[in-house]
């Protein structure tokens, strides 16, 4: 029987309910971005490796399980959120398909080798450098947001690293830092091949990217449909429901 | 009286009618491109100056000649382009406002000097080099299109020689070449600052891109909202009548 934690719940992954996932208000819960990310990126059905840096309670490993039988290994630097996202493992049953690892994405060459992926993912810290009082406030929160283990450099040259040549690289970021991602996707010979952006409802700017890059391959990119979140009336569009609840 | 020559027709502007335009099938039409650029561009509403790389016909400066009270330059390498050009100019009675010179923007330091303007837009050719049968069929033609006379390096560094420091440079362009435009506005110091992307219709993917960049400028982009052409019926959208008609 799979214990919980401190202030810890065990919420529904999807509207269905057949996927459970341990979350804690104050330590670490997904966010859209993750769900948005699950969902844009391409997977190996049948079988492969994908890997998920910065996966923190495993919500993308979770995710992408229910379409690929292709091995997931998530990495995660803060030791309280593995340990989330291991126990989420055992409660969904997916010991034999994913796996957890804690560590540093800057240290897992000696563990995953390098090149040995299809696929890697990632939803990175979005800011920068946090204030000392950000960073005092919540420890937890901050880390997961804020570029205190890893810039955005480091997650590109992690992911550069672990992708098989041919292989595809996605991320979820804001809008602000694409600039930067490209610029750092291009130096490190991740070719951005499809991008879509994320709009909280009509009219409004974007607040969410999502990019997907092939290592090695030719300057050719796609844009896709823009994908927007709420209608007017600030219900949840159709789409935003198919993509939030699965189904 | 203005005269017009060969296959040339004069076209209206606007649905009011308040602007003509000469064009001609088998020399050079404007786009909807131009159009959307013309719309999208900043520009400095009472004085200032403005330059229009790769003018062809002269759209651009057209339409903005009506927001604006800035002096605007076209530059074109098509003696018959320009040359339609300037009889728009002189049809429309904009002969204070609008100069059109002929030559190519690889060499107009010594005619324009540096950092000049204050805005700087272009439509560029879109294609790399033509096939030696395209350019057999309508030389004309494949000179707009294709980059024959300048790269997009030419461009972008003939961008970045006439903006003025702090000064805004917009483009329009395909987005299968977005990643060579940033990363090559980037090494010019022209951050992009807003970017737009223009959808034919809902659930396709974006076919037209509109990017704004700021001479030194800081890295912090927006994503404006998309812009959709058509409605589902095939008929323009209400946003793309406003932009295509003026009103």
């Amino acid at each position: 029987m799979v214990q919980l934690h401190d202030d810890e719940r065990l919420d529904y992954l999807f509207a269905e309910g057949d996927m459970q996932i341990i979350q804690s208000p104050t330590v670490f819960s997904f966010s859209l971005d993750a769900v948005l990310l699950a969902h844009f990126t391409y997977v190996p059905i049948k079988k492969g490796a994908i890997l998920d840096l910065c996966t923190g309670n495993g919500v993308i490993p979770l995710i992408l399980s229910r379409r690929t039988n292709a091995h997931i290994t998530g990495v995660e630097i803060q030791s309280k959120l593995i340990d989330m996202a291991r126990r989420s493992v055992e409660i969904n049953m997916l010991k034999e398909q994913l796996t957890m690892v804690h560590g540093d994405l800057k240290e897992m060459r000696p563990i995953l080798g390098h090149s040995s992926f299809d696929v890697v993912t990632c939803n990175p810290p979005y800011f920068r450098t946090p204030s000392k009082q950000e960073y005092n406030q919540n420890e937890f929160l901050t880390i997961a947001r804020h570029e205190v283990y890893c810039t955005l450099e480091d997650v590109v040259k992690a992911c550069k690293l672990h992708v098989r040549p041919g292989g595809k690289v996605a991320m979820v970021h804001r809008p602000g830092r694409l600039i930067d991602i490209i610029t750092l996707f291009r130096s490190y010979n991740l070719e951005p091949k499809r991008m879509q952006f994320v709009y909280p409802k009509k009219g409004r700017e974007a607040n969410i990217l999502l990019i997907e890059a092939l290592r090695d391959g030719k300057a050719d990119l796609k844009i896709l449909p823009p994908i927007y979140i709420y209608n007017d009336d600030n219900t949840y569009t159709k789409e935003a429901e198919v993509i939030i609840n699965g189904r």
